[in-house]
């Protein structure tokens, strides 16, 4: 039987680099990665069996790092993960990071502590990528990067969705819809999903020639409030308004509906994410729908075989999204 | 000084016994705990020291067991739980145990391992009081009982509202705005917390000579939503609802909304909860609102003294409660 040993003396490095590379793990250098994924697959080595072998104290849980515990967006995957976890035996141990380095690396560094088995992280901070080259789990990026994924070689494996393609989607079913005064009100500007988002939009407004406003504010309820009303006031020739998420358009409709504006008869909304929020409020919101009901289960059962060492491959996974028509935009041809 | 060796001997009790019950464990007999409460009074031990003297491995983290990642309600508790714990550098960890004892038991057992500094748990689960005599570290009841309280000897802190006051309240509002013949959609049948609501609301119908009606539900959205059009299939005659939470609520006025029952001329609504989305429904929602901002905050601030051995006493604290008039309920003679 090959032995970790001798897949490490043929390709050059340690057993332990060897082993972290088997357990997915960052800390390797991506060449040396390489190497190793060659000389496993030259020796018909069968990670496998050297998962088994290699005395690793499991809790049975993964870590779910999350930016925020208000937004049903993120809970709605929880969700997700945790019942696919469950499938497995697994346990899902929760964090709110609120988008902060520092909390996610406490919740980390703890975690592992407690020999938790892989993590699943909702991040863009750049930070964590450097951090995670200590952290000897599994990682797997869910909804947004908080690396630089090369070419051909994905230091973690990411699901997501494609942002850019989202914003056009909002953009053209405004103009179809027969806006010709639209703003966004993205989400936060160090946000690379929101920017995204952003690019999209402007590509198609700019394709139509059409001018557009661009409001500042963040993912949440109280900060699309704010923009909400800055929109309806400062500028009350707007017809047409793609919200950055569903929390925004819905304080949208909030504010419009205080302001006495017409949805969607003077002011059409089109939302992102389709949480289940978004279908009960009055009029209930048009949305690029993400895949929340997949995404988390997808993550995680890219994770779970990285941890029991049955995959070593990483796997960038872009699941689809679609318009999904409410009351909140109505085509004005009809 | 007096130490721990010294209460142990004059309470006729093991060292050991008296640092559980200095650390806010369940483990020991109330008797013996009040007999250690004794001695440590009467000899001016000051557990303060004790907890320093003891080597104990913290992790700087508190656990929080919720019965589902998905109402809004356990959200905004999480939230606020974490921001008084991040006050005074503790992480949170959450778990959803979906009010499963087994769930609840396994992540109990996994966040020990990891030198968790102590619990809070919304849970009902009788079966958490024996097993939690094994952990060694402080426990708050938040939002509802897993133990019986006893007269004067509370074996945990609990944080919570009185449940019955509030269907007393929702009821007597329906009255006041002129139901005549209303119904209530009650939450799970085993739950203590949704029984004491339909006893409230069942005591005012009755010293007011009604009938009622009471339709069996879960506090889900999904269930909320089919109870609801039980309701309106079935009882076309109800003229008010006392819905068991705000998301059986919502589901009642969206599926009145379909059904083209008009609100709060045809049906009025009370909910339960005011979760943020019970102002941003349309109509908005009546309901009787809990402290969901101090509620979280509150028990966190029980537990940590607890932690830190600075606090040796259990606690019960029952918050305000209010009724919020919204646009689910009108009172028929203005």
């Amino acid at each position: 039987m090959v032995t970790i040993k001798d897949v490490a003396r043929e390709a050059g490095v340690s057993p332990a680099t060897v082993s972290r590379v088997i357990n997915g793990t960052a800390k390797v250098d991506i060449n040396k990665k390489n190497k190793v994924f060659e000389t496993i697959k030259q020796l018909e080595f069968k990670p496998n069996e050297v998962a088994r072998s290699l005395i690793k104290k499991s809790s049975k849980s993964i870590g779910l790092i999350i930016p925020s515990i208000i937004n049903p967006y993120f809970n709605q995957i929880a969700e997700d993960v945790e019942k696919t976890a469950n499938k497995h035996n697994y346990k899902t141990i929760l964090c709110n990071s609120n988008g902060d380095f520092n909390k996610e690396k406490a919740y980390i560094e703890s975690l592992q502590l407690s020999n938790i088995d892989g993590f699943l992280i909702i991040s863009e901070n750049e930070e964590l990528e450097k951090f995670l080259e200590c952290v000897n789990v599994p990682v797997v990026a869910l909804d947004r990067y908080f690396f630089k994924p090369e070419n051909n070689a994905l230091k973690y494996s990411i699901v997501k969705t494609d942002n850019y393609l989202g914003g056009q989607m909002a953009a053209q079913h405004l103009i179809n819809c027969g806006c010709r005064r639209i703003a966004h009100i993205r989400g936060p500007e160090n946000s690379v999903i929101a920017t995204e988002r952003v690019h999209g939009f402007q590509n198609v407004l700019n394709e139509n020639h059409m001018d557009y406003l661009i409001l500042a504010s963040s993912y949440t309820f109280e900060d699309g409030l704010s923009a909400s009303y800055r929109l309806l006031h400062e500028h009350p020739e707007i017809d047409g308004v793609f919200a950055g998420n569903d929390l925004i358009g819905i304080s949208l409709i909030k504010a419009a509906y205080i302001e006495n504006r017409k949805i969607p008869d003077q002011l059409q909304i089109v939302g992102y994410d389709n949480i289940l929020f978004s279908e009960l409020v009055t009029p209930s919101l048009t949305t690029i729908a993400q895949p929340i009901n997949t995404m988390g289960e997808t993550a995680t059962e890219l994770l779970l075989p990285q941890i029991v060492g049955s995959s070593i491959k990483n796997e960038k996974i872009i699941l689809p999204i679609k318009l999904i028509e409410r009351e909140t935009t109505k085509k004005k041809t009809e």
